[in-house]
């Protein structure tokens, strides 16, 4: 039996991700799809736009066997921690045996030979960087262009053997990874690191090569043609465009969204949207009660973050304008969203210094219910009341550490909660009382 | 020069306030009125219907000539804290003569008899007490009844001396007050603590007690019949009552506001009305963020409130459905409040134990600016900014406590500020921009 791993929120569930889904299964010849989802809160330091119990049921009716939540530290942290959450989290599982991920390339092979060279790239590189940032670049556009010049592009896209858009077989360590992908413009060294799926596609190679795991990756190149594009192609829009089509016509663009996805969320109209502007009191609170001393032990925020939250306070009128008022050339938005939101929820970077140490199943579907008999030493939360229990099985460190992360996910899910419940009414159960989902008939 | 202290929460001012500003200065025959206000929050454990800058200017309108803050930690607080707070501020200003105060009874003989037995009200009085609550009476019952059987009915209401309704003259020390009031009913023993005005000025006068206090006490029968009474007579409504017309009519009762009052409301209509469930994701947010162990550091919260809230937290929708759930026959909806309120503004017991260090000026009349300069040891904060700097003229521990209260001040005007902003979309100056208020003509 084989299982392909996917890591995703699903912000909210669109026709790239079913694609995605359909894609894994075929590619990696999988009996069963595991995804690991962002709870309550995403990378982009907002809340996630429907809750994560609706998010789970749609990703079950559209493909997925079993739906684990990303531990809300490292779903809201840089690319780098979220992508080593997830990846640590299916390696925990111990039954997953590739990770399948969407990137704007399409291409493994640059992206190996670009987690080569960032992890280990040198001083020259690290000097170009700084050169760069020194004439007015952003860090992002600036690591992109010494990239270009540093990396070993000989290695780059000489692809052989398998069919990229065929069955993945005899798939064993990225390193000798071999794939017949026809290499897009963003998969030359010039562009490979101006794209973000690329950028996290790499930083799930780094996670598997840090764990030293077995889980072999797979990419396919994402139909959403851009992370952050509102227009529409063919049947594809981005979560983004997803989100802004509501916010401006008040309805779901029924045709971005696969038909199991748009009745469920038609069926639950008061579960969205909510958005980070819904956590404005709560975040006023939080900063106007905590000196800046006491916010920098939060993930993200520096001495002089902290300083200027404290002197910008005043100006302070929603959680969205004050990151406006906050963003600087240093301090980009989603760099601040991210600070903002580890001070709401008091999220730390000691928290993702260490693998996920559980699995907090959100719901399966029945026939994959063999995979968690197979599991051991790992825990697998089903019953939220038990959760502490199932941390008896760890070692101190291990066990300190899943607690902590529990204790922030409850908080995470309880302030969602309030706010949904505050701005639409829907009351979700609190987490010792929300069921597992599990859908009612076979699928597929 | 003579100098009349009402201590007073407007919220709103009503005729009864005016009448008692006119009659305070007319009995006292008083050259000045000294109003000290509660700020943001008052003592029902409720945010201020309207912000402090409009109840001073209404203040200033209707007689008043020198407006207060009453720190918040005392504002909020029990009748006794409370008034130990007014108190303490009028005695630190040093040119009050008399404190003027209304009360059911209206007869500061039976008050003052009240006061002393209190004081020291011996065993069989508390054994009392405890034997009635035992018996499933409330404890403000059960003190009530208590007091109607061990009080020295003797000393009560044996007036002569001076008229009530005229010019208070020779005034001194209170135990030697004779005033020619008409007891009504509720200055006979059996009713005197059944009434919440006559129970505060019992309160105001043991601090005067405590403080050893020159300022002489004054009673007025109040003319708004009844603390929570929400029906009309003639043309007094008591605050609950307008409060509750402006609720449910959606416009304020302009029969029983000063006409000052009423225009001034109505030219600033997004400054009200400001409701407990403005601050329902505020509240929420720090009860989830803090242990039952941190919440008995605030005010008035025991171990088993706590434990209280932690177990009933899962079921939160609003503060005011909150307060519901955790009412029981021994927590009174009014002590539940005023414990959410000091566990969201941080308030402890500890700040209400000395006497008020300073006083925050709100507003005067230019006629009365000279009040000022006779103010020596006692900080007048007039420049917000500067308020640390005044508290260096007082000793370390006064210093201290003032800092304490003061910063307490300010969380709770930026928390009052930014729910009227989410609400109404007034955006109040903070206080180091907020300007003194100062009529700009000569009102009288």
């Amino acid at each position: 039996m084989k299982a392909v791993g996917i890591i995703a929120e699903y912000n909210p569930f669109h026709n790239g991700h079913k694609y995605q889904i359909e894609q894994a299964r075929r590619m990696t010849d999988a009996d069963y799809v595991i995804v690991v989802m962002s709870g309550s809160f995403v990378q982009r330091g907002t809340p996630a736009w429907t809750d994560k119990y609706l998010r789970t049921q749609i990703a079950l009716e559209c493909g997925a066997d079993m739906v684990f939540e990303l531990p809300t530290a490292y779903a809201t942290a840089s690319a780098k921690d979220f992508a080593f959450g997830g990846v640590s989290l299916l390696q925990g599982l111990g039954f997953v045996d590739t990770l399948c991920f969407g990137s704007e390339c399409g291409d493994i092979h640059a992206l190996w030979n670009a987690a080569q060279f960032l992890a280990d790239p040198g001083e020259a590189f690290e000097t170009t960087i700084r050169e760069l940032v020194g004439k007015g670049l952003s860090y992002p556009a600036a690591r992109a262009q010494a990239y270009a010049m540093h990396a070993p592009t000989d290695d780059i896209a000489h692809p052989q053997g398998t069919n990229m858009d065929g069955t993945l077989n005899d798939m064993t360590h990225p390193q000798h990874i071999d794939m017949d992908s026809t290499p897009d413009n963003s998969s030359t060294a010039s562009s490979l690191l101006q794209s973000p799926n690329n950028i996290l596609g790499i930083e799930y190679l780094l996670a598997l090569k840090q764990l030293h795991s077995k889980i072999i990756p797979v990419t396919i190149a994402r139909k959403d043609h851009g992370y952050h594009e509102t227009t529409a192609k063919d049947k594809y829009l981005s979560a983004t465009g997803i989100r802004d089509y509501f916010l401006t016509q008040g309805k779901i663009p029924v045709d971005y969204l696969p038909a199991e996805a748009v009745n469920i969320l038609q069926a639950a109209r008061n579960h969205y949207p909510v958005t980070l502007d819904d956590f404005s009191e709560m975040l006023y609170y939080r900063l106007s009660t905590c000196s800046p001393e006491d916010m920098t032990r939060c993930a993200d925020v520096s001495d002089a973050l902290a300083a200027r939250i404290h002197n910008l306070l005043p100006k302070y009128k929603t959680a969205s304008n004050f990151i406006e008022l906050l963003k600087t050339k240093q301090y980009t938005h989603s760099r601040i969203s991210r600070a903002l939101l580890h001070l709401l929820l008091h999220t730390t970077g000691e928290q993702t210094k260490l693998p996920v140490s559980y699995g907090n199943l959100l719901g399966f579907r029945g026939s994959a219910s063999g995979l968690l008999r197979q599991v051991n030493d790992f825990p697998i939360i089903t019953k939220k009341a038990d959760a502490l229990c199932q941390f008896h099985k760890l070692t101190e460190a291990s066990a300190k550490h899943a607690i902590s992360l529990w204790n922030t996910d409850l908080l995470a899910d309880n302030l969602y909660r309030q706010c949904l419940l505050h701005k639409t009414g829907c009351a979700l159960p609190d987490c010792y009382h929300a069921p597992l989902i599990i859908p009612r008939y076979p699928l597929c």
